[in-house]
């Protein structure tokens, strides 16, 4: 990452990288990026339509992504047909990530039985269990907790303050918030008719590589099955995943959502902020739901149409019967008036 | 509970621990749990109805614990009433849950001034302040914090990252999973025309024995008053609950699930997901809310009836005044058509 | 505050230090406050009106804060016109909040390339990086974490287990509960057809004075603008504050509710329990939405309406929309026998 941040702080050289085409002056020096309105002048900027091109170009910034045709007059445009997927790349690029810990800390407490690759950094406090891995590149906040036989890949960021449950096992790249929980017990009793039994909660955690988590999330470990969340996945804040879930490639899941045992989402999901999904349900490959909705158990949501509400329905539907919810009190006038008519013979 | 495991290895012994009838072989090893379909010969399975009879017939697990009646031909069986209850009570005597912390670790943090029962095991860099007692055999994870004056149980296990505020009172054997914070202040501010000023929180919050709560949960301390949350209630990840509320006995409260200041729920109360529970509201012993259901201010939900929606309703009626919510369009329709027909004169 | 705390021991010291008149013994001693139950002698209890003056009358309290007019024989009485806002006041002079921390402890790694004010006290194993600013008098409770060139105020607190990203300011007498996450990253990528890349989320996050945040909440830092939470904003548990969102002086949020990525709140808005703030919305001054409202990207909330209901409306509207939402099964009834009659030709 450094020496990749070294080589590209000009203009063409951060065009040659992202493949892109430029238009303009390839030596112009880049420093960070911005929007427009805060952007020095060698901050990136991008503009994804015609109706920012005004923003962008009063920008004191010399350097903007820009999709082809999109007049931006005297500065240097690098063009591309998705410029905020772009510059979120460039930004990784030009920014590299801060560093959450820096070597071993003296005060980190390491198990002589774990196992540490090549470059592992590991803050103050933070303690890493017996028979613990820790791959190559990855940096562990201070006050982190690695249980035993945790298995975390390659370049991950732990920001301080995370846990990792005994044996839950972590991809590469993954990057997980502060406050966040790990592989906690999901919530399974059964009842006697006189209390609550602990069901076991003995299956795996597993989270797939590009994973980002947010800060004080809570995913469960699976009870007699595992629980996953597969491949560039990302999870907001406060989102709750329970036991035996399992998240598709590339789903995204707003804040403080919350997803019940055994329910599975398929890939490209993307569920709105404070979506509640019963037990067992399914929802298919690029299914949507909007904020709020509630999933009723073992319910099946498939693509194409997004869903809302609670119970959820299509939110097309939704929508044409909620505007109705509205004119109820016109409607039940109605309906009264014409029984007055009928009552009183009136034509 | 180490005694107990060593002498549990046979599936005669574990009958009569459990005090049920065995048919088959009581020499069956027995090493763990399982579903049939992740099973080895020595681990237990359980099968609850005639449906589940296949998938316990096609493992290889030796040993089933099932309902009388049931037939699984060539393995022992113990034949239980609720054979998931009596499963998850043996889960526990095969699978003693992992420990959290052995011995006092030297970086443990303990006042002189605290007061530790035979056997108490604490983590590295917890923090156990002045004049708090912990009973015997009680586990703190790794960076717990244990506020003055607190007072911990027996037996009781509190996962890595739990904070327990000053003068926190929890019961024997209340297991808290981590990033849990009890007796934080709660959310009470006089308003002067001007500025809140904050009320204060200086109530009691007390945790009653056979308590579990989740990851990431928050329970406020009472205010003038006291927080109680009573014997064998279950509390999941991310709930929160206000200050001056009472949880009664064996109450259930699914993930992330909200309830504000002096409510009082009951004994064996049932809350979905996402329920929401505005203040000085009264559930009965028994009363089920549904997942994302609001109980507004005041409210009283009694048992018999589970309620759905917000603000919350029977659910049978919910559902039927739900369905006919969806036909509103046509409703609406029906009544445009009526009213044509009478202006038309048309009969 | 000790010095405030040693003047002011008597009914009479109080009522000046409150700037109210008091009726009775200005010698009565106090020494904290109750509710009218539980309170001793020397306990300050409080009445806003007529309905509670038995409760007053019947308490063991010497001294009582009332409204002008209400009668409470034999007690000396402090007379407010806010008798809570008042009670309030006076239980911060009467019970100064219990420290956090005393001195710099030992195991706190404090970076010599930080900067304390007087007086500041740091708890155990707490971490504060390097360029960090902490104000005079303020108090980093156990285990907490202050990230590189994090600006803290004077007389803040901040509870056991704070995380405080890099950079995030905070102003004066701010106080965070434990669990909570101040400045992570906001949630934001760019899907380019294949995969999303994380958008860069480089902004701050400013505190203003006088904020309270509850316990497990968290508050992201802004992408390319900032995020702001204004002088004297209460925020409960679990709460929930995205990227570049703004959210004006006095405001109160309570617990689970989130407000998602660019959305404004004005000054003085009321947020219940489990709201939901789409993005790019805003809240006018004096704005109020109803417990688990939900209010869809862009809409604008005006002060005066308080809103309720998914997607919200006015409270009054949503009430009466609800009520007709009972009676639908009865209105169907009836249109169908109107459409009965009309067919029959009965009249």
């Amino acid at each position: 990452m450094e020496e990749r941040f070294t080589i590209m702080h000009t203009a063409g050289e951060l065009a040659d990288w992202l493949g892109v085409r430029l238009e303009g002056d390839p030596g112009v020096e880049l420093r960070g990026v911005a929007s427009p309105e805060r952007a020095g002048r060698h901050d990136l900027i991008y503009a994804e339509a015609e109706k920012h091109a005004a923003r962008a170009q009063a920008s004191a910034a010399l350097c903007v992504i820009a999709p082809a045709g999109l007049a931006i007059a005297g500065k240097t445009v690098l063009r591309a047909a998705n410029p905020k997927a772009v510059f979120a790349r460039a930004a990784a690029a030009l920014l590299p990530a801060p560093g959450i810990a820096a070597g071993i800390h003296g005060t980190a407490i390491v198990s002589p039985a774990a196992q540490l690759g090549h470059g592992v950094a590991i803050g103050p406090y933070a303690v890493v269990e017996e028979q613990a891995y820790i791959g190559a590149g990855t940096q562990i906040g201070a006050h982190g907790f690695i249980g035993s036989r945790a298995w975390i890949g390659e370049e991950c960021r732990l920001h301080p303050r995370v846990t990792v449950y005994p044996g839950v096992r972590l991809g590469h790249r993954v990057q997980v918030h502060s406050g966040t929980v790990l592989g906690s017990d999901g919530f399974g009793y059964a009842f006697d008719g006189e209390r609550y039994w602990k069901f076991p909660q003995i299956g795996l955690l597993e989270i797939g590589d590009d994973v980002e988590i947010g800060a004080n999330a809570t995913i469960d470990r699976g009870s007699l099955e595992d629980t996953r969340v597969k491949d560039g996945a990302k999870l907001d804040n406060l989102v709750h995943v329970g036991h035996n879930v399992e998240i598709g490639e590339h789903t995204v899941i707003a804040a403080q959502s919350g997803i019940s045992g055994s329910s599975r989402l398929g890939r490209r999901v993307v569920l709105g902020g404070q979506v509640g999904i019963a037990d067992r349900c399914r929802l298919e490959d690029g299914a949507i739901a909007g904020a709020q909705a509630g999933i009723p158990t073992g319910k099946i949501v498939r693509a194409g149409a997004p869903v809302w509400g609670t119970p959820a329905r299509p939110l097309d539907k939704f929508k044409e019967q909620y505007a109705w919810f509205a004119r109820l009190p016109e409607l039940g006038a109605r309906v009264k008036e014409l029984e007055r008519r009928w009552r009183d013979g009136e034509r």
